[in-house]
């Protein structure tokens, strides 16, 4: 079709592709989680609910890019991790940031009633997304160790926020001055000590976040036997140390 | 809290606020509706009700950002014009594009079954977005234009190619096949010749697509009286020309 | 020739154009020039032959660019303005910065002993240089006020600072200890009362900066009469208010 | 001093920090060097003088940019390779590319009559600069790689040119036709079998381009003995194989 003579305003786009041969994150965090988990009643501290909702969602997204060879969420936050090799979008910045953000988004809002059955969002759910580069091997590791290292940071408190008021009959405001100035240590003592909660066993999705993976699953043929099939698989797993990294030393290597 | 010794990797995130004093655009385009909107049934050469629904995703944008001054829609795609001066989230341009793009799919998705009420979407559908800056008024203007023009264009095109399929019983491939090279007055023709259907007499909202701008509505006091009220209305008129800028001239000044 | 395998660096070079349509300002400034005029037994406050050696060097810049319409010039810096339009080197604004700076530096060094007959410099001198865009007419017409206001501030303080010294008999630190906190009014007065000197009257070349544009300028013919022929002429004017912008309307239109 | 109203034009200027952890290299350029090469009558098919200064130019900047680890120089352009962790500048990538292009312009002028002492450059010597990011050791050796090959390729087709034009007596055309289409072994045969011209005993300086390194020099000391002093050396060796790399492994590990 003839081109108008409007067209010239194309050029004002800019060329936002990124370095080659670094790893690209994605990473959505929630708009006002904090607002938006009061108002739909998520539980206190965690809701597994939501947290689940989160990791399907994530789920879609990764099926979707067969580029993502790992994702990381925890709370209202998902992490993607690009291979560095990867072409998807020809590597444009916000080509990547808003298509993963919006299938995130879209795949909350679409399995909500699988995992919220009888109610509907009262209103529109948003996340945002950035594009973020990471040149080597030990970057991509620090930043998905940060992340997690956060989720401990943020739930060790939380899970002892919520003990005091649900269990130990604090209001907020007294359970926040008990926890003032404490550290990790201090916090699990409290709970075990008040309230006899062993921190380390509470169950493993709140404590590390959820890692997705694509592993190959042994699945049955009709006929008998089974044959390998990639699948991507939730982990609950620390990604801080070398065990995990050893143990999938092809996810830091280029194929 | 204690910042943990990874806290470094925030340092990669590069800095990508937008040029002050230009017009920023993000606009949001549906990812494959082709495919999507063939599988959901839309009707053909457009479907009200999902247009419908993008117009009702793009009023849930402009109601959280007030710096919105106007947005346009065609298809399946919609532009979000941000005043010149805006500050939004300090102008950083992935942060405007992944907001306005998330809350735009999810907007689309919540609404859906207000307008496909007996369905659900088949998967979730999603948008993809991008910031573009514009320096001057005229440049905004022929921004605008270049959308509306390619709405007229492929409205033209299609309510032609459908009208020879649905009502001149041919098939796809035959269609194309006649309209291959015509030109806007060819077409007039066919539909006039052809069909009796006067193309200038089509809806607006197809042939123009829709402007939401913000208007002082006045809205009746319980007391009897009115007062007036900031609301987004929906228009299908033309912007190409001088009149609708000449009427709205406060759109285009530094407020 | 044939390429070798190692050419896929090349794309890891970024694409750097700047924004159509908007002002774009090259600014060269002297690294460690206070060091290096020191060094160099420039005269204080001013020294005519430093200027008039920046304002040959930026000469040679003009005369190569020929999309730079004007060029400003105070100190140890040069602001070189190219037209909103211009296409050299296809806008890459490292291009622009680099070759804009290389040349200023290259005839500074060039032409130093047309100014400096007696001496050689002491060393190679630097000059950084950065890319900044302006979109309206009022920034740009901003930037080079933020510019000339610099200068006059700058030259006031030194002026009334080394007449202090020089004429004064004041010690550096004393000179500097009575000028703190003394307004614009405060130094004219000083000069005025205790040195017999109007400011008002000093040199406009050291008040105002330079102002480097093109004008016809008639030539006399061989054979008797006059053509016109585009110069570069210096003019050592004020550009922050109206005047100059009135008489010169031509520099902000597009051409 | 009080700031004026115009200082609101420097939010114009943009963050253009480069990512961490990846190596930066400054290239420099000469601008239209064919033509000052023949204006100024360099020798051909090499000027052993001209690239004694490019050296020397290069020097200079080494001198200055303590974070340079490696430069490596052929015709007329100079690479230089800042540290993975540099934080000159704070990483900004055109006060680097200025900075670096400034100062080697200016001691290409600056020490030019140590080179050319009968004459002086007829103009001013222009060098565009560039900043390129290199993420991995592997990337950073391609790119010097590619540098160097580029030298291999062009030295040899120069030095066979200008064999036949200044030996064989040919015209520059009839030179280009005969070239056309060779291959390496080609340009080797015909030096070897017209002219008697080993090409792998030419200098290397031509064949291989410099690498200036810093190295640990033993000097005297006045009172006998010696101690060890870091020093910039010109070297003339391959850079393309592994031997270079493993002598100088120090060259890519972060210190």
């Amino acid at each position: 079709m003839a081109k108008s003579k409007f067209e010239y305003v194309r050029l004002f786009e800019a060329d936002d592709r990124c370095l080659p041969n670094t790893w690209i994150v994605v990473r959505v965090d929630g708009k006002g989680f904090h607002k938006f988990s009061t108002e739909h009643e998520y539980e206190k501290p965690n809701d597994i609910k939501a947290l689940s909702l989160m990791n399907r969602a994530a789920m879609s997204v990764m099926e979707e890019f067969k580029d993502v060879c790992l994702a990381y969420g925890q709370s209202d936050e998902y992490s993607f991790v690009f291979r560095k090799e990867t072409q998807a979008y020809s590597r444009r910045s916000a080509k990547l940031s808003t298509n993963v953000c919006s299938l995130f988004t879209s795949a909350f809002v679409y399995y909500w009633n699988e995992y919220f059955p009888t109610s509907k969002p009262r209103y529109p759910p948003v996340f945002d997304g950035r594009t973020v580069l990471y040149p080597s091997n030990q970057n991509i590791r620090d930043y998905l160790s940060w992340r997690q290292a956060d989720c401990h940071i943020n739930n060790l408190y939380n899970t002892t926020f919520w003990t005091l008021i649900l269990k130990g009959g604090l209001t907020p405001a007294e359970a926040e001055s008990k926890l003032k100035g404490t550290l990790s240590g201090d916090k699990n003592e409290i709970l075990f000590s008040q309230f006899g909660i062993n921190y380390n066993t509470e169950p493993e999705m709140l404590r590390k976040g959820t890692v997705l993976v694509r592993r190959k699953i042994p699945v049955a043929l009709p006929n008998g036997g089974t044959r390998e099939k990639s699948q991507i698989v939730q982990e609950h797993v620390d990604i801080i140390g070398d065990e995990f990294w050893n143990t999938n030393s092809h996810l830091l290597t280029v194929t």
